[in-house]
């Protein structure tokens, strides 16, 4: 068994789009856990565009992340070491161990995952946090109803491409931008009914008329910023916005400014509301049932960007505001035994 | 009986703030009701701030009013003569007459007003629409519970100032923000626990922390603008932010930008919705019931600047935006007969 424990640290508060200076790789001993814990060997890593906001100064729904911490996230992993009696060696947990390839935990915040609904990697895509954030965000807060023209901004991502897929399932019509060809393309596979490169378009406005030309009644927003304000303007009446993520600002080094868009809202009776998954965490299982439900009759699919090495944890969550990934982008810090 | 009308037409679109030159008083001979028409003797006159949109050459919820036409505006008057199976003469009711002294109406978009439940400049006021505004704005957008902390911002005016007391009505903790000492003192007596002279202010936010200093639960927008950006920034969570009117930005004359405010939907998980008083059309009746109740029983009081004589409604309506009125402003263009 290892006996070292190696970890990313946040080395220094990015500024602006982050590099991979601002994070260091370091080799600790192995923890151990104590009485009423237990130690996690981690398999899989999630990268996500909220951890950029807990790596600035400032306290949003969460404490930063310190200079010197481990640089906190998702992961999955298996119990090796148990000394909590709720949980037994072999189990396999999903909970914020943050980045590195061990951690020692007491159970909060700690949920444990069925390996018979999915792939362990499931656990942190599709049947974990961004899976549950497009199920919560798009049903509970967009409430689609049948024949509703749904436009979701980063639909090629983890949240966006499940987002799109629940929709075609409640019976929308449902649209989506991306930033490659290759990302279009993904949409077109797996049944959105049109999109557009947002890179490639020299104005959202007509590119939206062109993809949603009877308006917009759900926006799944993921990404803010220009599009969002060309959503704005094509709502339709009793338009609901779901505030999922804004990544356009994450990066921001200056408060952003735009076109002001209360009014817009008055005069299309519509609603903007933001959310947080963990508001809906008593019903977690409810989202993952009905996820794992869709994806046995084959009109859930979903995709992995995989990364090897804890090492390259930086370079995997640095590529998520370039556009890297397609689909959930992981990073595999160790192999999943063989279940 | 008359045999004239007298008819404010809007000569000019309005750049930016409304001037008298923007109007024009005319006199035409008195209408005549057809086949199915009423004619109505118009009492009171509304001018509100919404009206200022109606007079851009843009189509919002509904269509702008064109240049040489009669102003769109609510009013409220009797039946002089009826042609009309459904109504009789004596009959008060209240309808987009225009700014005139008599109109012709087939009955579209006409409620009638029982003058038992208050004086008749009431149907225009805190029994009308504004009140109403008030009503659905507060109860159904809002949905305040007992201990919530209400902020209104132009809380002096028609819809502000029944809004608030609604709120005491239901239990919450109300603060507002209006333009003068003397509108604040009016919201001092109205039960308000709270209050400040946003014009007396130069920083919004350290004032909003003074009448707020738990944070913000319900926020109800009249205003938008810099004082709408720092309430975003003093929500809590599980905010709601009623979107009712954005009198900071009807005059401009290029498209306001401010700071981007959607991110703090999203840590706040926080909901900012719009509406019209109109998609509450069939519960009118209620709303009015619950206010009359309210005021016999001395928990809602209001207050009306009225301005005599049709031809300076022009006038009263340019003063709302520099906040000449505190309550409803009227402008009376009949004495209305002894009930």
């Amino acid at each position: 068994m290892a006996t070292k424990n190696r970890q990313v640290l946040l080395a220094t508060r990015p500024k602006g789009y982050p590099k991979e200076t601002d994070f260091t790789l370091v080799e600790t001993e192995m923890p151990s856990p104590g009485d009423g814990e237990f130690l996690v060997k981690i398999h899989y890593l999630s990268v996500d565009p909220y951890m950029r906001g807990l790596m600035n100064d400032v306290k949003t729904y969460r404490e930063p992340i310190p200079v010197g911490g481990v640089v906190i996230g998702g992961g999955v992993g298996t119990i090796i070491e148990s000394r909590h009696p709720e949980y037994r060696e072999g189990e396999v947990v999903v909970g914020y161990w943050g980045w590195q390839e061990y951690a020692v935990s007491d159970g909060s915040g700690v949920h444990r995952f069925d390996p018979a609904i999915g792939p362990m990697s499931t656990a942190l895509g599709v049947l974990g946090m961004p899976g549950l954030t497009a199920y919560f965000g798009l049903l509970d807060i967009g409430k689609p109803q049948p024949g509703d023209s749904v436009f979701i901004s980063g639909a090629a991502g983890a949240v966006g491409s499940v987002a799109g897929q629940i929709a075609k399932i409640k019976g929308c019509r449902v649209a989506g931008s991306a930033g490659s060809a290759e990302k279009v393309a993904f949409l077109d596979e797996i049944g959105f009914d049109a999109a557009f490169n947002y890179k490639e378009v020299s104005d959202y406005n007509s590119a939206l008329r062109e993809v949603c030309p009877g308006g917009i009644d759900i926006y799944f927003d993921n990404v803010g910023g220009p599009l969002t304000d060309a959503v704005f303007t094509q709502i339709n009446p009793g338009a609901r916005i779901v505030v999922c993520g804004q990544i356009d600002q994450y990066n921001a080094q200056e408060p952003p400014q735009g076109p002001r868009l209360l009014w817009h809202l008055i005069v299309k009776c519509a609603r903007a509301e933001g959310f947080l998954v963990f508001q809906f965490e008593d019903r977690y299982e409810e989202g993952q049932r009905a996820m794992a439900r869709w994806m046995a009759e084959g009109c859930l699919t979903h995709r992995e960007t995989i990364t090897e090495g804890i090492e390259n944890t930086p370079e995997a969550f640095i590529g998520l505001f370039t556009g890297e990934n397609t689909g959930k982008q992981l990073v595999k810090v160790a192999e999943p035994e063989q279940q």
